[in-house]
């Protein structure tokens, strides 16, 4: 998908979430562990209670991984199933040399087709770049995080005054550019989202950290919100374990379409809708 | 594997040598795609013909992730033919958020038995912890990589002068500890190693990019050696892809154990072995 085709389908949903798919054993419904499947089982109940009110889904690696090859059928049927009209970010985090990492772009671009996979920037530009070298495919690279261990070394500060992760942003735009480049932006820091959008004002920005984590929808939309949206929040936990009974999918829907709602508003408000 | 166990296989064995174990189809000889798994018909044969002279294998999964479910059948068959008596360290560089760690840490030590895994700093400490709240397990987190992207953010000084990837090593230190904590160093920088082993005297350190990449074993040994040797060099394509003619295997033999006496030679100077 590219990035006229995301903002397309962000204009006529009027929506800009993203859901995390990150199905585990010991939270989903009990009754789906008897299904020969259960991840792909809770993730199509998921999906199809949820894919009028989302542009991306982001399934996590880490649930389908732990589970053998089967997991990884599972992620298959599931990157199958949101189709071609949803954006799907393998949330990986995948970064190695550059022999290796063209081989990891070739899994998740190639083997699976997936849109797009968060990459972790340690390794510099030669461990991201291979993931750049396909047409409407994406790097999520990360910046910023949500979580707490984002204090050890993201802002250290480098001679100028720069923090790291404002120089992962500053050094990868010359690898990619705003058709194939989105920087994973956590939703817990919105103070620091201007500095953000000073070195990346076009980039997409993959947003975790809604809901379970403590971001707020309305602040992070404020700060981060481009001419194009430029925005992907995703929520995960709040969204698919908005109940682990019966009605979990009803639930998912229902809590996926609060989130929509709330974002149509503020398309609407920023006269992008 | 506890670090006794590694000290007294590196003593028996006369050698610190990891081979790593990057099973490409388009490199492992053609005689072997006609077997019905031919990843594992390749490190097989390596095994067993370098066993006797490393002390430690490293599958990168990339080279296994890239054929589907498939290859990881062969990553886990490849693992369980390593066995008990030989560090297996799965090159995964994973690292997430601390629940989605866990479940990759459950991965590698529980679904597959691998012994150690590599993972990427950048997220911080909960991203690394849960991988090391494992008996008998390694995490070996990367530091100083030997690719040329590591000069993008490794080397970032803070207002105190030290480089980002001293930074890691010394937050991390008190994160995990000599035990179940080792770190990623280049080979082709050897210029920087006496800073690594300033922060981190006793602690191993996994070295690739001897060989292929060009960096030199007694080099690297002068400068990174300690009282337990403290170092695990890595080869890879340098020993796997010696030959790739229906003699591979007996070639890759012979160049690891022409590492491995290059290292008995520098353990016996050292007074090791």
């Amino acid at each position: 998908m590219n990035r006229g085709q995301l903002i397309s389908e962000i204009k006529k949903k009027q929506s800009f979430l993203c859901v995390g798919l990150d199905p585990d054993l010991n939270k989903i419904p009990a009754h789906l562990l008897k299904e020969e499947d259960p991840l792909f089982a809770f993730n199509k109940a998921i999906i199809d209670a949820t894919r009028k009110f989302v542009v991306a889904y982001k399934p996590n690696l880490a649930f389908y991984e732990c589970h053998g090859p089967k997991g990884w059928e599972s992620f298959q049927k599931t990157v199958d199933y949101i189709g071609d009209d949803i954006l799907c970010i393998a949330d990986a985090k995948r970064g190695d040399i550059g022999n290796t990492s063209s081989y990891y772009a070739k899994t998740f671009f190639e083997t699976y087709n997936c849109d797009a996979i968060t990459v972790a920037p340690y390794m510099g530009e030669d461990s991201v770049q291979p993931f750049l070298n396909f047409e409407n495919k994406w790097v999520a690279l990360l910046a910023l995080n949500s979580n707490k261990g984002a204090n050890d070394f993201q802002f250290i500060k480098n001679q100028e005054g720069e923090h790291l992760f404002e120089q992962v942003i500053i050094k990868s735009k010359k690898w990619g550019n705003e058709d194939n480049l989105m920087f994973v932006v956590g939703a817990t820091r919105p103070e620091y989202m201007s500095l953000v959008r000073k070195h990346a004002p076009n980039h997409f920005l993959l947003v975790p950290g809604v809901g379970a984590q403590g971001g707020s929808l309305s602040d992070i939309s404020e700060v981060g919100w481009n001419d194009d949206c430029g925005l992907l929040i995703n929520s995960s936990r709040s969204i698919i374990y908005a109940s682990n009974k019966d009605d979990f999918a009803k639930c998912a829907g229902m809590e996926a379409l609060r989130m929509q709602a709330e974002m149509k508003e503020i398309g609407l408000k920023k006269g992008l809708f």
